[in-house]
């Protein structure tokens, strides 16, 4: 086990009915910046259930936060809150409302030229807008996390980023918000949890059993509850272990003391700056062949994944290794998620200008040991086409 | 899931070679008290890495808090901050240590008439010092919880309390100052710990696949670590595990949704209390005649326990339970952990004793669904004898 620290202060509050705390989490003196999404909010109660709430608060709302929040639409935020004096920030929606919200706060006190700059090149913010959270869909973890992931749209970047200012002060997760989803954003959400359990699990042994267990017991209940959720979508037991393991695959505690990997992602990242395809879509993917590429250095950790999680115990390991994969990538297809680039109309010729995005996005360098380089990753994207 | 509210501020800084980080975590003006047991940090030479971090710093020191933190002595360190106008405290030790520091930083400001009513009666309190910890003895949990448990000689009394303000600021882990305990004091830890994650997870379903896998990842992590750290106690790997087993095992995720039992814990602490049994030893005494003597009730999550954790898979159910609950106790004994009341002394006239204290203590209705009364207690402690 690698040394490490874990600090996550998120307050979450979690169930039925308890967008109704908010009263106790913002202070009544606050000015409040209501921020969410395209709107679903308002047909689904929860916008109401907000505004009953905090009634007698002073809120101003700022709607309209697409997937892959655009650094040119939250800049319109940033100047909204320091016109009006805001001092609260309450992001309402899934990983993009939370993630925008969060390069918000940390740009309205940024001290440099361009907010632009703690994405792109990690530049020190040394004071943060209060955040808290409720959320709608579960997908990427951010509602107790202190990371983003934000796009410029006319270069075309897609970039993480993080500070430890940037936890939400409170998330509020209620499983019932989740009810009405369409089947597409729920199959994203599962897929984009189950990858981050597997960037954080799938690299090398580190003598880590206890973060192993947690996050076979993450990617076990999001296999159990994907065909149920989609029999099923207003049970509120399954839709509760689906939330709650989206916030469990991406709140440090799969990372604390491991390897990660995260070459999914910075690969997914480029595809959907690129053609906009849906995050989860770009990580289902690539993923599996990242993992046949890599096989030999992952022998250990995919056996383990193989016969932990898909009960793989008869045949070669090599035997097992190539079933897991096979039945990860179907798991993906089962939730009606096309997992090849050309399915999306993608071909070839579109690998080289996406490898000149990652060398100019410093992703030369990816894997846990370091060592898939650029050709490397050309080599994943064809085995993905 | 039931609803739940999870908020756990504390900072846990894990591995080799962490002390030093404590000169960035207590802020140079403070005047710290240093509170640690009978001396054995001065041996094996945390107290000299302490010293040395904290260079330069004004530091009082309360050493001598033993097993059983007692109310009376604890005081006495209460009139000391006063006096010195103390303002943080820096507990090192295992979870008696930090219990009583708990106790100490919630009794200096106490507004009421006497500080045992925190104890005694869960008086409410609206302020505490600050708390840091070096922890090096994995046991209790205590140092990412915001729980203790005191006794009072005079009585006898040995009583949990817990308030929000008792997270610690941080916790230090440093598995190599646990690489000289002796085979006791490890053995002692492993069963607290073990039966920490059984009180929360053995009760009925819950519907929470994900607790239920994090539960059953720490038994199975300390099952498997124990017979190795016996024969390698200077394994790094080992102890890490061991150490973070037991933070994990009580740092509120397990109860998260949850029913909890802590039957266990109840009766043992009368067994303390009245006859100084050192605390694990109690909860191994009482717990697999608890299990036994509530196998109806607990069938569900007993049968889940034996095949995932003890991986019986023939027999009937009942046999698998009854398979479980004896490999239960013969580990306990592979530890050197005696696991009958007769082995230790006591003979059945003590049990109307131990009932009596239980009734003074608000014992008579336990168990995660009430219905353990003081006659079942009677019983359960005739079983252990």
């Amino acid at each position: 086990m690698y040394n490490f620290i874990f600090h996550n202060p998120t307050k979450l509050i979690f169930g039925k009915d308890t967008i109704k705390e908010l009263s106790k989490e913002i202070p009544k003196e606050k000015h409040t910046l209501l921020l969410y999404g395209k709107g679903s909010i308002k047909t689904n109660g929860v916008y109401e259930q907000i505004k009953n709430a905090l009634a007698g608060y002073k809120i101003t709302e700022f709607p309209g936060i697409s997937p892959n929040p655009k650094y040119e639409l939250l800049m319109e935020a940033v100047k909204l809150i320091k016109q009006e004096k805001i001092d609260f920030l309450l992001a309402v929606g899934g990983g993009s409302v939370l993630d925008g919200t969060k390069f918000i706060a940390a740009a309205v006190n940024y001290r440099g030229n361009d907010p632009w700059e703690i994405v792109a090149h990690q530049a020190p913010i040394s004071e943060a807008l209060p955040i808290g959270t409720v959320l709608t869909l579960p997908a990427t973890g951010s509602e107790m996390n202190c990371g983003a992931v934000i796009s410029k749209a006319s270069t075309p970047d897609k970039l993480g980023f993080g500070h430890p200012l940037l936890y939400p002060k409170f998330s509020i997760l209620d499983p019932t918000t989740t009810f009405s989803l369409p089947h597409e954003q729920t199959a994203n959400g599962i897929t984009d949890a189950f990858i981050h359990v597997t960037e954080q699990y799938l690299t090398y042994p580190c003598n880590t059993p206890l973060q192993d267990r947690m996050a076979e017991g993450i990617l076990l209940t999001l296999l159990e509850s994907a065909p149920k959720v989609f029999a099923n979508p207003h049970d509120y037991a399954i839709r509760a272990n689906l939330m709650l393991a989206s916030t469990l695959a991406l709140n440090d505690w799969l990372s604390a003391g491991t390897a990660g990997d995260w070459t999914t992602h910075s690969l997914g990242h480029e595809l959907t700056a690129k053609f906009g395809l849906d995050h989860a879509k770009t990580l289902a993917i690539i993923l599996p062949n990242l993992l046949e590429y890599k096989r030999q250095q992952k022998h250990a950790k995919l056996l383990q994944y193989a016969q932990r999680v898909w009960q793989i115990n008869v045949g070669s390991d090599d035997a097992k290794i190539t079933q897991a994969i096979t039945k990860t990538r179907e798991f993906f297809e089962s939730l009606g998620i096309k997992t090849r680039l050309s399915q999306y109309g993608i071909d070839k010729t579109a690998i080289p200008e996406i490898v000149k995005q990652l060398e100019r996005h410093a992703c030369a360098k990816l894997g846990e040991n370091g060592d898939i380089t650029l050709e490397d990753s050309a080599n994943i994207l064809l085995m993905s086409l």
